[in-house]
């Protein structure tokens, strides 16, 4: 399995406005081969920000860049970039992770 | 639904040994109240070390909060300190999470 985490810095007066254009998104994820399952989190005030990551599982890690090759990531990183105001503070970071150890309740 | 992150820095010549550290170590997180899951996660190189992170989903942050103040958590955390070589650099930096959004497959 592996983890695609983003990590946004978001000024406290842009919170809403941030968590909306998620919730208001079309997501193209469902329709990608070997997804598994997306989070959107909220952390806590750092100084100046809030901490934001987005949680992506993906099957494997080639799932994962099958879909950064993808026309549908493409298309919602345009239309993330363009036109709106930016809700963020400089740009987001990028962490992808492999799972090595699995706990369940 | 709450997140509770670790991340460690791990020099690489320690990596295996801080990862069989993991597998071997015993677990109390299954019996806990609220606790949903949880990944050991191993990041890419960034510069001198690997980032690696530990990530366990909870029914919320109460259920979190109960955890850290439970006997199970001071004495798997006493167990993690003492007598070992310590085989990350500095100290582990949590993160907690709130769940905003959440798609799946």
């Amino acid at each position: 399995m592996y983890i695609a985490m983003n990590r946004f810095k978001v000024a406290p007066d842009m919170a809403e406005a941030f968590e909306e254009s998620w919730r208001t998104r079309q997501s193209f994820l469902k329709d990608m081969p070997g997804f598994v399952e997306f989070h959107m989190l909220k952390g806590h005030h750092h100084g100046e920000h809030i901490l934001y990551a987005s949680h992506t599982v993906w099957r494997d890690r080639d799932a994962f860049e099958a879909w950064t090759r993808s026309e549908a990531f493409g298309a919602s990183h345009r239309r993330a970039g363009g036109g709106s105001p930016k809700l963020f503070l400089g740009h987001p970071e990028f962490e992808g992770f492999e799972v090595f150890q699995h706990i369940a309740a």
